[in-house]
């Protein structure tokens, strides 16, 4: 089958196109053809199904009709401006995030004018949709209230999502990802980087800021379960879905202290002496208005499967980004 | 102050602007100016202040620009495509409902370019919003999941007025509206008329039919209440409600055989033998997908007040459409 990934050249986009070299497969289904959009040009590994290597801007006017012309079987919609972009450039966000989603969703029902065409549409979500106050543990029913206008154009983004699968123009799920982590890479200034940062940075033998007291309580995901993930979500009938076409994903909820305990027992005592306290009031507000925890019964029930726990998350980070190996001055 | 309502030539519209006329003012505040715009040129009593009248297209460009280039201190914002026409016509229901939407948000932000403009917006919204399943009583914290795409849209004009106003554009909120009852006129084919039906024909001595079982189960607002929602809106500190500004509105939850006990009490028994059972089992089902009881609370801490009971909603309706008296046929 033929698969279009959006936003390939961000985190998720690489690691899954890797992961679809790796399997020649999205789910279950050989891939035959593989489309990779993003504002640069995406890579791909030497062994990924060829297709389109296409620089396009999802806002800009028919970028979204030229993505689905090859009539894509599977369409994974990661293409987005992140949450600190969307609100500095509040324009740019609503044009990326609301108008790039419909543009898709629209040239999709009108590829269907000429010929049938119904593709799967995979949704990058996210549980910044909701925003405090709420409960301890955040379940399958409780409203989306986002506090950003990611959050909000990410909602606005499934609901058009749900409507367009009921009517029949696309069959579309959208995954609510948890907070990726270890994100690979550089620390970055998201108020959210020091979740990775904390873990990342001490494998590698270097020192790390912690903004927040070892209490606050976090939602998380591996790169590897998003992409697992994705890989589900390809392969499932969403009919058992029913309307509600948004989902939960599920995670580890861990507390700082937690991460630094999986950290002590993978990686001894001394990485987690390289984690400075530096307490920052403003990042600890952002954060205490973060979701700590949720039900997924319905996820679960469908399927997706979460972490094991910190521990696995540092041994994938290791295997994926590591080589499978920590460098000496890391060890105890 | 100046107020702007869009929508005028509806039902909720001419209510609302005859209270204008009569009480000359919105809420607490004289209405120095009123403007109606409609598709259609809307009316407005002689006693109504002056303002614009005017013929415009929502979902057309510049529309929106001219709506608000007098800037009205307070904007009812009511035009929409109802939900049997926007599930029988997507794209101008995409138009209508979310893009005029969108296109008065963002003429009221750029008409803050020249000098500084944060009106109060005021939507209607809808309790279809909800879709099943969901619980017997439908709580301020459970999740919009609408089944059509008329509630689709109009959940993503509460998400965009809740952004827009944390943002500081404007300073809006979006009043969830149960199902309006005694909806004055003529009975019309939607799916949900024959709540209406069932009072409003019997009272003036005509027979109505009923399409569900009397234990059917409903949730309701006279058009007075809807009225009243609105002007208890204009005068709102809104920043009480903190960043969720979409309100389930308080209504009266009833069973179609709560309907016509009152009716009998009302009217007599007479009045209720002009009810014709004709089970219509396609209108069952989409009835029962509809929601049943909720609880307001957030709304009733503001202050919004539903109608007393159906007693009250048949008094209404007599008061103000039938000129405060039965007709003689109807009367036992």
């Amino acid at each position: 089958m033929r698969v279009l990934i959006t936003g390939a050249a961000g985190m998720i986009g690489r690691k899954l196109t890797e992961s679809i070299a790796t399997r020649a497969s999205l789910g279950e289904r050989e891939v035959s053809a593989l489309d990779l959009a993003d504002t640069l040009v995406p890579t791909a590994p030497d062994d990924a199904p060829g297709g389109l290597r296409l620089a396009a801007d999802i806002a800009a006017p028919d970028t979204a009709a030229r993505l689905v012309a090859n009539r894509p079987d599977v369409i994974v919609h990661l293409a987005a401006l992140p949450s600190a972009g969307a609100e500095d450039f509040f324009e740019r966000g609503y044009a990326i995030n609301l108008d790039g989603t419909r543009s898709l969703l629209d040239a999709i029902r009108a590829e269907a004018h000429s010929a049938p065409y119904h593709p799967r549409l995979i949704f990058s979500s996210t549980i910044a949709v909701f925003g405090a106050p709420f409960p301890d543990r955040i379940g399958d029913d409780f409203l989306a209230a986002p506090l950003t206008s990611y959050g909000t154009q990410k909602v606005m983004g499934e609901l058009m999502i749900s409507d367009y699968s009921r009517r029949g123009f696309l069959d579309g799920i959208s995954l609510r990802l948890p907070t990726i982590c270890i994100r690979p890479g550089k620390p970055n200034l998201a108020a959210s980087g020091f979740f990775s940062n904390i873990l990342r940075e001490p494998l590698i033998g270097q020192e790390a800021e912690l903004p927040v007291p070892e209490t606050t309580r976090h939602w998380f995901a591996s790169p590897r379960a998003a992409v697992g993930f994705i890989h589900h979500a390809a392969d499932l009938d969403l009919a058992r879905l029913g309307p509600r076409r948004a989902l939960n994903m599920p995670g580890v909820s861990a507390t700082v202290a937690e991460q630094i305990d999986a950290l002590r027992r993978i990686a001894g005592e001394k990485a987690t002496r390289l984690i400075i306290r530096k307490p920052d009031p403003k990042i600890a507000a952002i954060v205490a208005g973060w979701p700590r925890d949720f039900d997924t019964r319905r996820a679960s029930e469908l399927g997706f499967r979460a972490d094991a726990g910190f521990d696995d998350i540092l041994l994938a980070h290791i295997e994926d980004e590591l080589q499978g190996s920590l460098p000496v001055n890391a060890r105890t």
